[in-house]
């Protein structure tokens, strides 16, 4: 009998495909801060479920909750958010992966130094931090766990600069790649962003209290109104005098990470000032205009590329149709039968809708391929419905490289774009026809297409890479807390 | 801090509207018959999850495993599934209720009578449960659970009849009301529906195994061929020797429940010899063509009153949107802040897409309305996201009755509709318009209209209902075992 | 990498030797009456370590709840003592069995039938249990535990007798066999003693509260007075007008277990009316004039021989030692290494004190024998200590039958003195004497020889014993419910 | 209803009275290390019950996994060990507190420096933490715990001396106060001890391997053999090519601990390279000369007292008696009932044994009074069981001043000792009369009397101690993982 995991107790796509390395939120001046935080992480928790912590300041002192699992799970005890009080108070998802490091790496990770306490959590991937951390071990420095934020953290705690925020501006500068950090110390929150502006962190208003977060959704979630996003390189600091804001200099390039319009942040968000749902219906739209299908009916593959597939059943004129059902019961821990059934993993989260296929010509929405393995089932699913031709529409350009900037792409060679053409993969998944979206038709679903990242599709990465970034983490600790 | 029960893990509509009360799954001739039955609850996860259950039988003897928590949970354990041996098993979910008597009804119920051991597996409401048991309390025989199951057993062990076949028939010649039952003896399976139908069961193939289950999703996670539905008042009998058939008499007037259609079932199953989706993309169709709407968009409530508005959108001819984001992550025990925030629990769930519906006239289509009170919180919801109008379809007729027959349908005074005007629900809900679909709409959207039991919305009840059985069950047991 | 499993949480005896059936305590006329029977139930822990339960009655319903583990572990979660409301309560701690039933058999068992709700614990076993339950099979009766409990509730759910106390009366003429009964209705509480008096049950008092348990201990933990015994053949019912007493007939010779005295009742106990503490050093002296010893010191296997060995050292004169030092903190699951240790079992429990043996002439005092394994690691321990010579005096007889009366004896072929002489054992056990209390010293030490079962030692059954008792057991249910 | 907690799950006598720091093993060239450092943690889980963890390495690189519980609840989950691989391991116990930061300060800590990975492990106290933290953050470092290993890791991965042993000889100059670490890195592994050489390690042998052990009876668990006491000052490296050893300088005068004589260590333990059982049964003896009794029966408080008093018996010729049992089933979560019974915690706990203490005049040993609230519940008990007099023999001095050194005596003003008479602490427990030892007497008592530290007995620290270390521990983190 195997074990398939599905990560924890599923409902989303993570698995599937892609997983984004974190969500952060942050709230300063609300009586119950660590409850606004607690929902701000479950609206976030598409964008990690590995662990969820949180740290909450009383003004005095500092108190901090982490574990492993879903947030709702963490934070089960009803012991627990009696403790975390405070007007002011930060939390941190973080994504799952297999084997992982478990509570070690948790967030918002918390130190004491001599500025005092200090809590922090990131979203991103500081591209030179293993750079950084040799440099600092030479220095006689110990690191406890492999998140950038204890870098980051050291380095403050080493700044001469004056002022939290300078020390943290200070901080920041030796920082290459893509981070989102929220700092949390006794009496003050600080929000910032890399000067590309890779990941997405916006501000909004609860009353008198501010509020950051990964996207938008996690303001709805607690009533809080949207203000704008959090410029790239924008540092701002909120405490008791008010909010200030200052920039890093210099103004870089914006890189803004596409996928999180492709895939990643909810449709119901605001990042980078946009609205996913519109620009994920954009890449739809664009797909009908450059991938048109002579079909009878469109499905998407739930629930992520449903917007991508409303957008081409509108632009193509094709009828849109629900036909695979999805289940959103998997759990932690799911036994599989001890017969090798390949399709299995496939099975017990999607079903086909027979009446809506059968005789069809259908065409499916998908909104990327990275290794291939779970759309040939799908497809090999859906063809048991008996439809009369499939064809396969992806929302994206062929994914060919990795992601230094806060996204889990695997190495290249397991990514099936990169070595196989766009035929070769058709008639692995075993599509009558396959087409992506270019690169070109994918810039034009945005706004401001000169300020994306796109390194992944087109191997244009605005900042060097080290060999030490492209070689595999280092791998601090095999085995973590329970 | 209050704490909000989303019944389990979450992830499907049931704490927002009606319950179920069971499913349940049969399979005679598979080597790993109990892995099969744990997929193919699984795949009936919707229809209960309180509680889960499994026996199975390796020929001589009987083995059994029940728990409350979602299936995958209360298997988890690896020592569970090895244990449960043989190529028979059957398997039972439960619903999920506040204050419930957990583990004491939790199913397939199990004894040992002079027939030796037996389990058990219910779906439905025995409607003349409390007499039967009256009448047994009295001749002297003890109760252990409320189930109906319990019941029928005690029948089957009372009875003289020469095979276990017949004394089946006999103990259920004295039930009214709806049921499908399931049994399990060391060498056979035998299912069984009542005369009217009320409950859906089916009958599939898996190479040379049978299987039974309330709904063919369950069939198609194991890949087993969906063969037919199993009759009203049929006796299905499997063994060594292969599968028997035998009709209870008299035949009575088919009264197959219409909100399996509505609500209940998947989409993608069949039921009643009928496609789910096909029957519930009419109502929307219906519904469309009943009460039409000058609007812009149609959207869902997700995910149940999807298909639905699909079928509104198609015949109206008004684009479908996806307008509402359902968070499926909710848990067990979802902490929620102190202050007093009423539209919480919906927000929680979920979250309006404002870049679709802002300025727009929007369709929502939902399946039923039972209190009024989650479909208020969701139409404010939509509001903030400024739309221009809101107009609520419902895809069903006013529900105005309870339900004898399996469906956790409240007290009338909770029924909203029951005391209401359709007029005065709208200004409850604070929608600009709000239409039902009529009886005779609802019925035109199945191919047999004369076989529905449609007694929630019309008091139209298929058998006689006593006194006992409308007033509140019997509160056995009001702490049950953990 | 194997698992050594201690049953429970460890702490006494119970894994090393023989399993008490069951403790049983109640409570009426005390407004926190669950939280007595709790209390109770701790102090009778050693009693049973697989599952635990309460019932409670208000007045008018009666609440259970049952789990398997330590009492405060069944109890641990917060919301389970309030619901568990009323003045009136009974519980019961059950045993520890490799591969049980689980909480199949968890009891109070809790009925519902024509007198209205009914909880039942149980210490003993009746020994004609087999046939009066498949008597009541083949006229019709379902079962659902393999519990004594269960026939006794169906035989007074089908007694015609006026009373309820007339029922019981009626019911327990039918058993033969060792029984302690607690029922709880709505609104009495009766408490049973079989007419030999094979297991102890006795009365106590809290201000206006009656209280009955299995040992006095449990009646000092809560503070109440021990009162008398409660007389073999007497039934005791407590309701809202007192206390009434009567007897069934016809009287039987009183069968005493005196293995209660050995080992399994806790020294601080009283137990039919007579204090353990008492009985246990008079063994030891019996012995010390039995099968004295020239040696330096008496060393008792920890913690259930010490008052034994104190008795013999005081008898001897030879100077008592602590020689073992037992670790309490042994778990539920111990991992214990690869290599094959034989005697990691032992030495994971005890841990001989080097100064106090080593050059010494040691006598090890232990009160029985059963399979011999035990004492042979434990004897290699000690050696390891380096002491000169290794006594083994034993404070009861060769233990040569089984029991039918409620101690789980294994089968004769198991219990080493059944087949091998004292010699053979001695070396077995790799000691250099050993020598076992005689029948007639084990009766000098207590007070009323003529009225103690002593079964096991001599074959002497109080009762008659059918084929089918003899024979295993019947498994109703190999698995059980988590 | 109130909660009583006992620490886990019971079985010493830890929370009755003062808690040691913590326990520390060490393993080096086994095949099976993990699990040797497994048991060792189980034999010292005395020392510690909050926390335990082990890391391993297996020649490259090292794992480790910590959790808060008792080391078979730590490490139950049957996944854990065979991930800790390699032939070299450390372990750790924690003592466990009230409001204790949990799982933040579990060892052993495990850090990423320029030497490579480091495991640390730490029993004691060392006395200028604070100030060597400060000092280290106005330099910039940080701190993620409050245990002194991060200290001296950060002193060790600062050092610029050549070898690992330099460094971490280096570093241990820094610090004051009492210290046993082991350390692990990839190929070694490093013990080392205080120069006053305050808390107890010893060398065992098992085959090829080496052994560390806070207490030699974790030596007898694995079946090792004790070498020797590991020399106050000593550095014991042992990697591939044998073990060396050094020493730091200056010599200091030696002050081991006499209280884990007194208390803290196991009776079958040789620490110190004495035996305790032999120096604590002399405590006991040296104590019937100094305060001899007119009595009829000596007993102990069990466990920790049961030497004490055995030495005290047979010094006096006073009759030993088991007059108090024990009750080793106390959970983690005890539900305390409504009404107010203080004493309740101690007869949860303990239970008089009637028949032996009644009419006769007690003599009661205990090993040290802390804050008298206990004793005083204690002598209440004994009383009820009505014997004539009750005379407590204390065989340690009145305890008067905190330590420094790694036990967790309270402040002063919660010392009864160190503000009232004897005469008034006799009158607060209701004793008739009441009787310490003196610090002559219990030097007397050990063959090395000039080298123990007796400073929380006559106020003669060994070492300065600086306000800081006097006031109380600052509180890093108010909330820990779970």
């Amino acid at each position: 009998m195997r074990s398939l995991s599905f990560g924890e107790y599923g409902g989303n796509d993570m698995n599937r495909k892609l997983r984004e390395f974190c969500g952060v939120f942050g709230i300063y001046g609300d009586p119950h801060a660590a409850e606004k935080v607690y929902l701000g992480l479950y609206a976030l928790q598409h964008r990690g479920q590995e662990s969820a912590g949180i740290a909450a300041s009383d003004g005095s002192l500092l108190s901090v909750h982490r574990g492993t699992g879903l947030v709702w799970s963490v934070f089960s005890n009803p012991s627990i958010m009696p403790r975390l009080a405070g007007s002011a108070a930060i939390g941190h998802n973080r994504y799952s992966t297999t084997g992982s490091t478990g509570l070690v790496n948790a967030q918002p990770l918390f130190i004491q130094c001599k500025i005092g306490q200090i809590a922090a959590a990131h979203n991103g991937n500081v591209s030179n931090a293993f750079e950084l951390r040799r440099r600092m071990e030479e220095e006689g420095s110990i690191f406890q766990t492999t998140t950038d934020s204890e870098i980051v953290l050291h380095l403050i705690s080493r700044s001469h600069a004056p002022s939290l925020e300078d020390k943290i501006a200070e901080a920041l500068v030796h920082l290459d790649g893509a981070y989102c950090f929220v700092f949390l110390t006794k009496d003050r929150l600080i929000a910032s962003r890399d000067p590309y502006g890779f990941r997405p962190l916006c501000l909004g208003r609860l009353g008198d209290a501010l509020v950051v977060a990964s996207e938008s959704c996690a303001l709805d979630i607690i009533g809080a109104a949207y203000e704008r996003s959090i410029e790239p390189g924008e540092i701002l600091s909120i405490g008791p005098e008010g909010v200030a804001s200052r920039r890093m200099t210099p103004a870089r390039r914006r890189a803004c990470c596409i996928f999180e319009y492709i895939y990643f942040s909810r449709p119901d968000s605001i990042i980078f000032g946009e609205k996913v749902d519109k620009a994920r219906r954009f890449l739809g739209k664009e797909l009908a205009k450059e991938a048109p299908c002579d079909a009878d009916i469109v499905i998407a593959v739930p629930d992520s590329a449903s917007t991508a597939a409303l957008g081409y059943a509108q632009e193509s004129k094709i009828r849109f149709e629900i036909g695979l059902i999805r289940n959103h019961y998997v759990g932690r821990t799911f036994i599989a039968p001890h017969q090798d059934e390949r399709d299995l993993d496939v099975r017990v989260k999607f079903n086909p809708v027979a009446g809506v296929l059968r005789g069809k010509r259908v065409v499916i929405v998908e909104d990327s391929i990275v290794r291939g393995t779970t759309l040939r089932q799908l497809v090999r699913l859906v063809r048991s419905a008996e439809p009369r031709e499939i064809h396969v529409r992806v929302s994206s350009p062929p994914l060919v490289n990795p992601c230094f900037y806060g996204i889990d792409i695997p190495e290249k060679k397991n990514l099936i774009a990169a070595s196989r053409s766009v035929e070769d993969i058709r008639r692995h998944i075993e599509a009558d026809s396959l087409r992506y979206l270019s690169v070109e038709g994918m810039l034009r679903a945005v706004t401001e297409p000169e300020h994306q990242c796109t390194a992944c599709f087109t191997g244009d990465y605005p900042t060097m890479i080290s060999e030490d970034c492209k070689k595999d983490k280092f791998d601090f600790c095999r085995l973590g807390m329970a």
